[in-house]
């Protein structure tokens, strides 16, 4: 079967790298050159990005091999010499990787990543590198809003069955805990991450018993301390009163009924209803859950029309980052033994030379961030372009996921309010220090 | 590292299915069942769907199994009893699959894949038949748009920077591969599938050097039969002249320019003066490659403008379905050994019993579908649904991409022009038989 998995990740890279790559190998280019990853420009509907998935990206720079199988099917090309291929086999990712820590904030134009390598392998790793980071930093800044969105409730990441593959579906998961998610559904990412997993039961489950109350008694029995029964399939009220009679009769059993979940409906007047329902039979530590077609948006209004619910399911639109399902992420040549390099394309500069980026904050919130150059100080910020790999091998052991989780909560905490606004757009300052635009100005006319 | 791969993405499934499952095994509930997987409402820009993704969902069902690492994750859970988890040990998928072929069109309410299976079985597979099927059929059903913007000019896939994740970037360079892209630029993906692959230069490359073009010099030599300069840079204009120039004066040493490539500014100004720039130089088989943002809007644009442009570059708006970057499918029950199943909850019907689709076509144009109870004949139609797997085991061979994607193609071309365009919803006429509507009325009416 057709998987992605370390053997194979090193071919997971646009053509262009190789022949690149082959021409700088036969052109004897091999000096140290940097390369900024970074999203030119924050979707409209996103005021701050988390940043994610760096884990994953430092996994690939350690384990990136091309194997036997991959050089066969490279010399099947016939493109590339035996030479280029002998040294691609032996490639190994020997490269300096700065980048902003997972879970902290980052906006407009700011290096995620930073990588200085031998030229070719830096150009071989970009597509691979853009995949991995660009994909859990998108889907860590939705859940983010989401977060804001759900306050004091929890939300459970239901979004497996719509994510986009395999791959999607467990870093997702990894993303949307970052960012403040309390579960996942998703079992392997339960077991992969040791993410708390959670769940309720399906309309089927329902349908496959001769009646509703036949379901949720089965399942409440079988499940007497976690039952979250979902009492939409028919129903919700009488769903609900169902609910309430099973837990009533099962209670000298042991039954306990943790939740009901609603998936369908009016949710605001079907919780206040169903709240009432169980309320009147006693049950009032029992939690409503609800879920179906959640974004941040839905979520913030059925927290602010008062809806009486627990916690919140969310799907697709977190795990597809369905307003803004892509980040437009770049990787660009900043530096090279020649010194600082930019681009000058329409529409399209970059900011040449290695950089800083250095983080301001003002009683607890944080205020704007200047770009520098890598050896000024910038006196009362904070830098936060990290170094975390050397010579190819990280500097410091992984950050456990809690740690991460922990710093992304802490960064949620510093925003200042307009960013946290899900409505509206926000632009937090990002400035050039004057040495970065003096640099700006020198390359622009040396190479225009 | 972390992947997905055929010893864990049994644990690919959302907790629920496992809940229900062992919920299931204790109440002896082993019936086979049947689910219908299908998009309940095409998206709002997509007039048609491209069934895609069928073979992935196979090879998962020929290979699921829980081994012992996920039945020790599952045992750490404290969910579980042993003798479930001894069940899931063993278990292997040995159920019968209907679909409609890859490749072939489906809409609003068809069943892309009817599983029917011992309760459990069909249940736990749920979330991975959605997560497979629904990816692939979303990217093949974007990137039939772009083929139709396209017309006669090829477009090559550019999108793994921006996919969501890895395997989404080799599945999704098979989907637009099926719908009519001519190569992707995925090595992976060439690998794996034998997709032709294909690609330029980046940037980097030009900046690498000291100056454009002693870099566009550089390739050409390294790749005399295949080189395509990107000779937006710097300034267009000036890189078509520098190009054409490397192209003449390396033309006695083998060189043949096979391509320039333009990734920014106004394409259709920059493409006509390049285009003359290169005839001028005598030049008139160095193709002209546009990217730089492209979707089915953009190229259709372009072509409608004249652009003198031989191929496309396409990544991200057709890596992620940018304008509809999920597809509401489900997978609901709908039979089993009690009868025809139908869930009602607000909004969400759906339609009871073991189903076929029928395709009625009138002169080479497909008119409308009826979708009938599966012991029905339908006079005049061809049946869609198809028997794939019998037992767990496939009834044939896999087939071949070129099959699938001749397949496509000869879809496309059967479709009425309303459906075709791009700009237009226009809604394909599904029908239910008689013997369908008289059983959603019997079905409601014993469960309402």
């Amino acid at each position: 079967m057709t998987w992605v998995d370390s053997a194979n990740a090193a071919l997971l890279t646009d053509l262009y790298e190789l022949t690149m790559a082959a021409s700088y190998f036969r052109h004897d280019m091999k000096e140290r050159s940097t390369f900024d990853l970074f999203v030119r420009r924050l979707p409209e509907n996103r005021n701050f990005l988390i940043a994610c998935g760096l884990e994953q990206a430092f996994e690939y720079l350690e384990s990136m091999r091309f194997d036997a199988a991959a050089l066969t099917y490279l010399r099947s090309l016939e493109m590339f010499d035996e030479d280029f291929l002998d040294y691609l086999g032996g490639l190994r990712f020997t490269g300096d990787v700065h980048a902003i820590p997972e879970g902290e904030a980052a906006f407009d134009g700011e290096p995620l990543l930073r990588v200085t390598a031998p030229l070719s392998q830096a150009q071989i790793v970009e597509s691979y590198l853009l995949n991995c980071v660009l994909f859990q930093t998108m889907i860590a800044s939705k859940a983010a809003r989401v977060a804001l969105a759900s306050g004091e409730r929890s939300f459970v990441d239901f979004s497996l069955r719509r994510d986009h593959g395999a791959d999607a579906a467990l870093k997702g998961a990894r993303a949307a805990y970052v960012a403040g998610a309390s579960a996942t559904s998703n079992v392997l990412a339960g077991k992969v991450f040791g993410i708390p997993v959670n769940g309720t039961m399906a309309h089927s489950y329902v349908m496959a018993f001769d009646s509703e109350i036949e379901a949720f008694g089965a399942f409440a029995r079988d499940f007497p301390d976690r039952a979250v029964l979902l009492i939409d399939t028919f129903d919700v009220e009488e769903g609900a009163r169902r609910a309430a009679q099973v837990a009533t009769e099962l209670a000298d059993e042991g039954v306990r009924l943790t939740g009901v979940r609603i998936d369908s409906g009016d949710l605001v007047r079907e919780s206040r209803s169903v709240r009432k329902i169980l309320d009147d039979a006693g049950l009032v530590d029992t939690q409503i859950f609800l879920s179906g077609d959640l974004d941040e948006h839905r979520i913030a209004e059925l927290v602010d029309e008062g809806a009486p619910v627990d916690a919140f399911g969310v799907g697709t639109q977190m795990g597809v980052s369905g307003d803004a399902p892509s980040l437009g992420g770049v990787y660009k040549l900043v530096a090279d033994s020649a010194g600082p390099r930019m681009k000058l394309s329409a529409g399209k500069v970059t900011l040449p030379g290695c950089k800083q980026v250095w983080r301001y904050e003002r009683n607890g919130v944080i205020d704007h961030d200047v770009i520098a150059l890598e050896n000024e100080t910038m006196p009362g910020g904070r830098p936060i372009l990290l170094p975390v790999m050397l010579n190819g091998r990280r500097v410091a052991e992984p950050e456990s996921l809690d740690e991460i989780r922990k710093r992304c909560a802490t960064t949620l905490a510093t925003l200042p309010k307009s960013l946290k606004s899900l409505t509206q757009r926000a632009e937090y300052r990002v400035e050039r220090s004057e040495r970065l635009k003096d640099l700006v100005e020198r390359t622009s006319a040396a190479r225009g």
